[in-house]
């Protein structure tokens, strides 16, 4: 059985010495010192470590069960969901006036983190649900806010998205569900969406389902696409749950992974639906919750990875087999562990050095959306919005590839599904795909926020990294070569594939496209080396400082260099496809594949 | 249900166009004439669209059951196991002294590539039967060869490869299975075998164990290791079967993929063995089929990829999603196919390109082992013995990549199990992990074979480089600085790999093992890359000669092209990690990670 624990030590150096949280000028930020955010994380990791862990092979194996139309949860998962909601962990960034903790985004991706390592699947409920509050507290009514947030906060009544259709993923413009408006002012909703998460269960009272859906009369495309709210039980005006709605399930789709999550097929049968905002404009409701959704997505991608490099790692110490190369290691045993063997410590390198700078990516990416939201800091949103796309779909890609490599230290065990290394690849491979498989995530890297208001957020992205290379270089000769450097040369091919994007893709966009995924990845590259850079700045600075735990910064460190040496020089391979533009990728006829 | 038809116009392709299979001055070679090996082909491809596809998603669904000691194979696996054996093909360059049709291996590669695309799980029946086969071919007595081979080249009875034990696999001199000396001359096997392939079943009337075991008093280590002939039933003098060895399923693994076969852990209990080749030198016997055995994995790399690459292009030509962002393809249509846009392309093209390369690769591969084996050619040898891990390696690890980048084509549909493309990722998955990890195989190159004779072999692919380029340059300016220059470069950055394992490795040999993997990958793509060159130079050869089909020609030429600027330019990627060889891979402390 695999093991998981938090770990909080490399989470509160993020927290604290990279990103001092609790000196920002944020709302709520000064609550978060080392203490209170220690109490948060060790808490989470517990609950991760002793209920959600042993529940992953259990949700993997049983799966979701569909029963007389509803749907049964794995063994354990009802009593699992009960304790998480009674911690509290369902509402801690929600609105106080609704039940929430009020606390930072930043505290809750944080904690998250371990639910997720833990039991990915188990804790999408959760999480669809804090997608949809975050729709309806945005956009809906104070009568819609008042009756379904208090209870969404808690998940006594989760949330799910429906947007897909058979024949529509990512272009919703074809959508074909529909909703009559009635004389009462509600609407009738009926339609097929499909790969429903968490559609159906027996986790929670009530289920609030957010659907796209197109009323009759409206705008042809993707304009014409409004949000409603369609519960599964209609709610009484005391808020009590009345009668069942026309919404049911088709059936548990059979997937690759994430088995102990519900994936419906949800009918839509003239349902009665409530209008979220104005109609129309459901479509933009949905963006105002994208980045932080995908940034979840991005998180999945390296918990999953952590969760199976945790694994790899113990594998690796304890397995033994062959012998160090350069003179026996463990002479006592019949042979040395396999982590003394230069490619297992370059895959577990690998691994470690991507984990942590994706964490370090993904928790400058919440601190930037509350200082987008809080603050009111358009240069904050303009740059999480830009990097979105990164976040999810780099993060995502590596996720998964690292959970592959974790596994392939198992060897022919890594295979045999009873050590758990299958599920984490699995698992992870989904969230390359949903909320926007990682090939649109790259397009609208390229064909949209590349240019946004003029190309100032690119621009302040580069700015940005120019700033701290000269605000940090010169104190230490050793570490402006290890570190400072290979981000300068990394930026500049960034920069470079850039510039040939304005200058090519204006004549044939092809050219730009053809090099959106080698460019998503680009940057990925150029964030993760800019993460390590400061993260190096911050162990650095706390050696400098006298820090007892010597060894804690200077393996930081080491990290650090290796991501420096061995993953950043990824960057000149991209921008040397890119170069290469749209000729060899279109040259083509469709019939010629 | 997934598709799959024989590509037998680019297998007819590099046979003949590049390989020139019946002009060579191989034995056997003169009867592979176009017509010859297209009716091979064909035949091979029918047997593989018609029974074997079908049955892929049966396999995957169903599993094998282990039923009062016995396995029960998937339904339909025992007709379709008729068929093939019936058909012939089980012993297609099998010895024509013991039932075999004496074909070249080339021939045998090429016809069994369909039969892996199609049920990878299933063909592993047979697979593992030809390696067996060949063991007892080279290794056993007369007696041995009489009594087995000609029920094993008909799969009447099937073959298996027992190694691995529950504590060790890569490192088999801490074996534990004994075999104890008997007065006949036989011995007494005892012990546990794990992972075995085909280990039961109920598709043959006789399952042939080879069996890897220690005799007590030998000496230590691998050196103590012996092989053993172990039948499931024993066979009497006059052929028949007689009683039950003491042979048994322990039970069966559960996998991530291939389910159709049947992996077991197999127990041997006082089981009657006789002794192959020379006692302690069973290793030996291991080797001579190792490089064929190894091909053979790497030709399921990119069989699984191929399979997987033509549901994807059949799926973005159906998938209606999008508009051309350059201007409408299908305007009678609600959409474009999603093949219109470039990042869809850039995946195809990712796919189809390295597919191509690869079964140049492998083919090349075979007709290397002809050669070396039917004219006692030492330098086609080396050469194979030098690839060997290349063509496991590299096409194993990028053919479970392209199936996983082919399954993302499908984006949520492709993470339904029902669309089977899930599976191609699951099935592949495996290829990277058996008959030696793909990290032992990038330990087995650099280690091994780049030192073997002096560094011989690696210096004879390097003129053979070299010669190629010279021969061929200077007719076409466009084809030299599309093909023949990109090739150039790539092979110069391999050549500073090995210079920097030349120079460093002996002071510590960390230098050149932390760099093991990357260099794997990067004369896995100079072979590509030569492979590509080799094919450019026959496509432009056969249109200079007034080839009718030029768009066939044409289009190998563009997917050439599409591989030279956009997969060859990792080399330097690469070459950079391997140059800053073993500080930053090893410098944490094992508790450190």
């Amino acid at each position: 059985m695999p093991i998981y624990h938090a770990p909080t030590k490399d989470m509160q150096f993020i927290m604290h010495d990279v990103l001092k949280a609790s000196e920002q000028d944020i709302p709520g930020y000064d609550e978060l010192d080392r203490d209170f955010t220690a109490a948060v994380l060790e808490e989470s990791g517990k609950l991760a470590t002793e209920v959600l862990t042993p529940l992953n092979t259990v949700g993997d194996t049983e799966g979701c069960k569909l029963e007389n139309g509803v749907v049964r949860t794995p063994t354990g998962f009802k009593e699992a969901f009960d304790q998480m909601r009674d911690g509290g962990w369902t509402a801690l960034d929600c609105d106080p006036d609704y039940g929430g903790q009020g606390l930072p985004y930043l505290m809750h991706t944080a904690a998250q983190e371990p639910f997720v390592s833990a039991n990915m699947a188990f804790n999408m409920y959760q999480g669809l649900t804090h997608g949809a509050y975050t729709a309806i507290h945005i956009h809906g009514s104070e009568q819609q806010k008042k009756t379904y947030l208090p209870k969404m906060t808690t998940c006594e009544w989760t949330g799910t998205m429906n947007l897909t259709e058979p024949h529509c993923g990512t272009d919703l413009g074809l959508m074909r569900t529909k909703a009559v408006p009635q004389d009462d002012g509600t609407y009738k909703v009926t339609g097929q969406k499909i790969f429903i998460s968490a559609g159906d269960h027996d986790l929670a009272e009530n289920i609030i389902h957010l659907v796209l859906a197109k009323i009759p009369g409206g705008p042809d495309g993707i304009k014409g696409v409004s949000l409603f709210i369609v519960p599964k039980f209609l709610v009484n005006e005391d808020g009590s749950l009345g009668e069942r709605n026309g919404v049911s399930v088709g059936k548990i789709e059979e997937k690759m992974g994430i088995h102990g999550n519900s994936t419906c097929v949800m009918n839509y049968d003239d349902a009665t639906g409530y209008l979220v905002g104005e109609a129309h404009k459901g479509m933009r409701a949905m963006f105002t919750m994208m980045n932080e959704a995908r940034l979840g997505v991005g998180l999945q991608g390296y918990a999953q990875a952590e969760a199976a490099y945790q694994n790899a790692v113990a594998y690796a110490n304890d397995r033994l087999q062959g012998r160090d190369v350069t003179g026996v290691k463990a002479p006592e045993k019949s042979a040395d562990p396999i982590i003394v063997h230069p490619d297992i410590r370059r895959n577990l390198m690998d691994q470690k050095s991507f984990v942590e700078g994706a964490r370090a990516f993904t928790y400058w990416g919440a601190y930037l959306i509350d200082r987008a939201h809080k603050n009111d800091d358009a240069a904050a949103e303009g740059l999480i919005s830009l990097m979105t796309p990164v976040i999810k779909g780099f993060l995502t890609d590596k996720g998964f590839e690292m959970a592959v490599n974790a596994q392939q230290v198992y060897g022919g065990h890594g295979y045999i599904e009873e050590w758990g290394m299958s599920q984490f690849a699995r698992d992870a491979r989904i969230a390359m795909i949903y909320e926007g498989a990682n090939g649109i995530q790259a397009l609208d890297l390229v064909g949209r926020k590349l240019a946004q208001e003029g190309g100032k957020h690119v621009m302040a992205y580069f700015d940005m990294i120019k700033t701290f290379i000269k605000d940090n270089a010169g104190q230490d000769e050793a570490f402006d070569k290890e570190f400072l450097e290979p981000l300068k040369a990394a930026s500049k091919d960034l920069q470079a594939a850039g510039m040939y994007f304005m200058q090519n893709g204006m004549k044939n966009p092809h050219n730009a496209l053809s090099g959106s995924y080698d460019f998503m990845h680009m940057f990925g590259h150029v964030c993760l080396g800019y993460m390590w850079a400061r993260m190096g700045v911050a162990a650095r600075d706390a050696l400098a400082n006298g820090a007892s735990d010597t060894q804690f910064y200077e393996t930081k460190l080491a990290t650090g260099r290796y991501y420096m040496t061995r993953q950043l020089p990824a960057t000149s391979m991209h921008l040397a496809r890119i170069q290469t533009g749209a000729d060899t990728v279109m040259a083509l006829d469709a019939a010629n594949f």
